[in-house]
């Protein structure tokens, strides 16, 4: 009987809606507002293919509604995560009848406001979509931001991105070993140089992608340049970063800077800040191995380790809801 | 009674002996000279734990000597793969035996030639030490020596190296899954930013070969700065590369002067060079992925792949011997 009225109050009386649901993301979305809000608030939406199925979430039990299907008029607030055609698709038609979106997709990067909402957060008068950005863009400018009064002339990003960043699909590829259409290669004992296509100019999506997201949301022309690279790991993507300076670093400025900032934390190199041993231990991004370039003082080099499909994606995107006000209306009283 | 033969022969008539026959790179020297010369001709030594064991490679049976009892003075040639500290305390007595040692530690990178054979092959006159350089830094320079005519002024280098860097104790570290002496955190699933110890300027030991041997080999200055890290692939090293020239580059020469080159396979992208799919097609460094830095015409880069126990480490060393004209005597008739 009560799992039967949580199903009918989720139905009726839902305000955020989630799409994408049973996605990678997706589930951590549901996870991190169920901290937030009162289970009867969401609405769980997906592909016509699961619509119907019911997924249980910290002992939830949730239908999962057709997103084609579904009427946003009681909706004030949309998670998308579900790629960009869906996003283009549908975003659109939430934002008319009312709903502020935050989309998780590389959709409306370009267009609209794209927000890591400890750098630039902005004020919205009306329901609108804001974009959350790529999985790797997140952690690097919290850092890179921390870091600009030092003036970045030229960032190097090579990425270690573990294979939840494709969805369940990713995590099933690795777990079976051999090779999949996913990846085209085996990830299990291999890394992958090819995230996302090829572009004409040698650089992929992915890579462009970071170069791109990160001189918008910095509002800096600095050079950003990646390699982005699958790795058979679980959960947690990796970066190691060069950055050099219009002037010369002061490492313990840097040090300073870098410590006691909202979603950094600073680890100590001898405590070896690797992805799985390390990524649950922090929702934001962890920095560690900061050091000077030998022979050039305005060479800095660090290593990141974040959880992608938390602040590289669902809490990003809950934290800048949260931050504009528009979660408030729902919280648990 | 064959076998006997065989294992009497072995002791009595080596010419080269290969010291740390029972690592992992060891093996690979005893595989590549078996191609080249009889067994015979080979004597295996090893630590006094593993001496008067029998080891059995490509259907030839060898029984490991005590490395601390062999007498040098019938040996012309020696492979070290033992680690610094007993090349330190044997390769000089070898030498003084009437041998050449070729020594795969970084025990006399500092103080002997440096070779990448089809680099700086040194013309020697008496039996001495050549020192066979790191793993990295040989596909490394294979491809910065190939573009040297555009000024190299700066390389970043993030590699991403496979556990049998380890030798057997990083297999049995992958294999096993868990935490491990040799890398104290899991590999299996994991990425370690963190190979040889950590120095006082934040870079570790890995990391400063990288550098100081890639500027002895090249004869260069350029800045190098390197970023190592160990990943949960048994065997291929991958490197990522970003490499800021003097003067722009021209991307269609560079891929003239990287085409046709000996030890250098030029794989397109659209192949996808991964380590687990490629290290055993070719016997050198693969490159792919060149590629020109958007916005600035100074940048290049590209992603390498190759096999670690090979070209950087048993293969080399055996190709410094044969064009030093040191195996001559012993081939096949």
């Amino acid at each position: 009987m009560n799992r039967f009225i949580k199903l009918i109050v989720g139905v009726s009386m839902s305000k955020i809606a989630v799409v994408g649901a049973t996605g990678a993301v997706g589930r951590c979305f549901v996870e991190l507002l169920l901290d937030r809000v009162p289970a009867s608030e969401l609405m769980l939406c997906a592909s016509a293919k699961s619509a119907g199925s019911l997924l249980t979430i910290k002992q939830h039990e949730f239908i999962i509604h057709d997103l084609a299907l579904v009427d946003f008029t009681d909706v004030k607030l949309a998670f998308f995560s579900a790629g960009a055609s869906v996003a283009k698709a549908h975003a659109e038609r939430a934002v008319a009848a009312g709903a502020f979106v935050v989309d998780n997709s590389s959709g409306f990067r370009e267009t609209m406001p794209l927000v890591v909402p400890e750098i630039n957060l902005p004020s919205l008068s009306k329901p609108q979509i804001i974009a959350n950005p790529n999985c790797v863009v997140i952690p690097l400018c919290l850092i890179l931001h921390a870091l600009r009064e030092f003036q970045l002339k030229h960032v190097s990003v090579v990425s270690f991105q573990s294979v939840s960043g494709s969805g369940n699909k990713g995590l099933s590829a690795l777990a079976a070993g051999g090779p999949s259409a996913v990846y085209q290669a085996p990830i299990a004992g291999n890394v992958i140089p090819k995230i996302d296509d090829f572009l004409d100019n040698g650089f992929t999506k992915e890579e462009m992608k970071i170069k791109t997201e990160t001189n918008k949301i910095l509002q800096d022309d600095c050079l950003v340049t990646a390699t982005a690279v699958r790795v058979p790991v679980t959960r947690g993507h990796s970066i190691a970063v060069h950055v050099t300076a219009k002037q010369a670093w002061d490492l313990e400025r840097v040090i300073s800077l870098l410590s006691n900032k909202p979603s950094i934390s600073l680890v100590p190199d001898t405590e070896l800040l690797t992805p799985k041993t390390h990524v649950q231990q922090c929702p934001g991004v962890m920095v560690s191995r900061v050091r000077l370039e030998v022979d050039n003082p305005n060479g800095l080099l660090f290593w990141l380790v974040s959880d992608n499909l938390l602040k590289g994606a669902a809490l990003n995107s809950i934290q800048i809801a949260e931050r504009l006000g528009l979660l408030a209306e729902f919280a648990y009283e």
